[in-house]
């Protein structure tokens, strides 16, 4: 017999309830409130945004969650995903460490995404729901929802912040192959992509901006239309524990249980869907594994952000949200992991990062795709932008364990592929891509709005 | 328990030995022959282009061959790939046949080609050979060799079709990531090229040239230097047949056996890898199994070409090999299954279909175009254009079965994903894409050049 690489479950082995980390805090997150009132959001005000049961497991204090038959049959159009030993990329480190991942680049749309694109259109559907609006950065989320929209036979508009929408053409025919409507952001069908084009008509958009657009779209007809966001709210986090339920199983059958779990940070989803499961061992069972998010140097709201409740957009339209932010007017450099340009965190990790019970950590652009680049040539799976910061903070923490000589377990997300994002290392090969240094000056002036709140 | 999507293999049950239909064929394959003497190529005049052990493979008579353990490790990075079962195109086609597709789409590479290319570079490796060249078309082939030479550390040189080239540029920056010289082909670096750019400098390329191109780089250093080729050889569809081997393991665990199997076809490689091992159900076990090669209407060497010996290549510099072929000058319309531009079928193939042992069907570039749409937004995985002859081919078969109120069941060979050829769904959405009629005048002209030989 040759080594086991691959952790592999059969369909019967995937999980049935989802995991709400909400009933385990020690300290719940902080409601949303309104703008306005300064008061908890009603079930009834998030309504006009969001499909009702969505705003149930949004607001839910229990700590699991029953996965719809439906949803269950439709994950199982790519899961379970394999957790795989990066046996290769060890040797390359020459480090005692162990190295495994979760493979979530091996969904339709090439990451982790529709873990929650298939119960939010799920539950819309459910609710009698025709269109649906959203935002993408990358690209990953758009792409995500385009095909579980075209099953559900729901209308799509997609508004892609516009650097992607550029730095990645391919996205939007994938998008548009699976019937949705693709409108680089910021855009003139929204008042709020309008004010963003008469102050800087170069503008090349971002995550929270895009969010605005969508946002306003889909509160002019609530009836029949919604809007659904790929991260940062707790119903998408709670989706994706499907990735972290079925890595701690298969990590039980590896014999072996990681000291370390490492996700990027975008808004949180990818990040929280591995690491919540674990996270609960260290709740519940008083375990001490490390939960690492790794966010881009030059976006660093939870490095070198504010506690504060924020908008969750650039405009203004969303509740406000108790996170860790950089105000929500902050625009991020170009970095090409679109899907990490975002401004804030979701109210619960921002409560845990706040209570200690995870750890932030921020990684430049050059140093991500040197390690996508040696993760490319040893496991050989071209990773996209976004993940290779969790590849790199993978690489930090297994060269560390050389240095200590100690032999250290570490887990990390392979949240998506780059076959669509290859613009990127075309850049990168021809020396056109950067670091980006961040001045205190210009963090303090976007979170100085928020002292307006 | 919701029902069972896919048939999921563990590591321990993929198979430990390739099979070698040349072992249980009635008729064998006719030997290659060398061009100038006639007579049937010696191991020591393979030897100049091909490493050893594959020659030995290439002429085994022997049923099965044991697969290296270090090609199995290799294999475990994305193997076992998944059984699918594709309800929701079922659903829509209102069919009663059963339609299952093996999913070759999860390797890095994106397709089944890295099955081969694992183990050629290996023994090439063992071989002590430290450059290979190659040709791709599509780019499927270029893809998977690169990242396995990245892996065995073997400089690699690929000859890419021009039409392709430009047709998928970030075909080329997957090969560069992985480490390859990818040149657009027909090039001034041979001979060969350089007399095709004199005859046409707008020659948009064929895999035919390319392979010129690659030989003959090999054959000027045949110490350090060999060629490596994706597909029509037999040791090509001895290494494919892992697919088949899983897949019929898989159908005994979903406890169905198909009626028919289908393959796209371009020079054989995924259409036997599949095919070959249920094939072995009919010769040894008098079983019924339809076998369908799948080819395009604009390049119909199984349906309408002839049973010949032919070079493998347009310059003439490789074997004869008796093929199925359209004469090695014909070119290829610019259909955007770059994989299936290609003159001849191999010597295995071709003995089988001339004894009435498999099928052979063509069918028009706007209808894979179609079938793969509906994949898409069916089965939501986005097809190559190479696989979305086999879907096309699977759509009609039950489709007859509905006219004829028959359940059947249907399994076809998904070879590759298409989030690398998403410009020919571009083309697709924007009205460029047409069908070829092919006269028999053109297939007539370049057959003309078989008297010659």
């Amino acid at each position: 017999m040759t080594r086991v690489k691959k952790i592999i479950l059969e369909e019967k082995d995937m999980p049935t309830r989802w995991y709400n980390i909400v009933g385990d805090m020690p300290n719940k997150p902080l409601p949303p409130i309104h703008p306005g009132t300064k008061k908890p959001m009603t079930k009834e005000e998030l309504s006009v945004i969001f499909a009702e049961e969505l705003i149930n497991q949004e607001l839910s204090q229990e700590s699991y969650i029953d996965i719809p038959e439906e949803v269950q049959d439709l994950y199982k159009i790519w899961r379970p995903t394999p957790l795989v030993r990066a046996y290769n990329l060890e040797k390359a480190l020459d480090t005692p460490a162990k190295i495994y991942f979760k493979n979530e680049s091996v969904s339709p749309a090439g990451s982790h995404k529709p873990n929650t694109a298939i119960p939010q259109v799920y539950y819309n559907y459910k609710q009698g729901i025709k269109h649906l609006t959203t935002e993408t950065g990358g690209g990953q989320w758009g792409s995500a929802l385009s095909f579980v929209c075209k099953h559900f036979n729901i209308d799509l508009k997609v508004f892609m912040v516009k650097v992607s929408y550029y730095q990645k053409p391919y996205r939007k025919i994938m998008m548009n192959t699976w019937g949705a409507d693709v409108i680089p952001s910021p855009s003139t069908l929204t008042s709020a992509g309008r004010a963003a084009l008469e102050k800087d008509p170069d503008c090349s958009g971002s995550l929270g901006l895009a969010i605005s657009e969508a946002v306003e779209l889909a509160v002019q007809n609530p009836e029949t239309t919604k809007y659904t966001l790929g991260s940062v709210l707790n119903h998408v986090a709670i989706h994706q524990t499907v990735i972290g339920e079925e890595a701690l199983t298969q990590m039980e059958i590896a014999g072996d249980m990681p000291d370390i779990v490492i996700g990027c940070f975008g808004g949180g989803s990818n990040f929280a869907g591995l690491g919540f499961p674990f996270l609960r061992k260290n709740l519940k069972e008083g375990k001490n594994i490390r939960i690492l998010a790794v966010e881009p140097q030059s976006c660093p709201k939870l490095t070198r952000g504010k506690f504060h409740y924020d908008f969750g957009d650039s405009a203004g339209l969303t509740p406000l949200i108790p996170m860790y932010t950089l105000g929500h007017s902050f625009q991020p450099s170009d970095i090409h992991a679109g899907g990490l340009r975002y401004h804030g965190a979701g109210a619960v990790v921002s409560q845990l990062l706040k209570d200690g019970l995870i750890e932030a950590h921020s990684i430049p652009q050059l140093e991500t795709f040197e390690a996508g680049m040696l993760f490319a040539n040893t496991e050989c799976i071209i990773p996209a932008p976004e993940s290779t910061h969790a590849i790199a903070m993978a690489i930090r923490e297994a060269k560390k364990a050389k240095e200590e000589g100690k032999s250290k377990t570490i887990l990390f997300n392979l949240s998506g592929h780059g076959l669509v994002d290859l613009y990127a290392y075309e850049q990168y090969f021809a020396g056109n891509l950067q670091n980006y240094d961040i001045s205190d000056a210009m963090i303090n002036e976007s979170l100085s709005e928020l002292d307006k709140l």
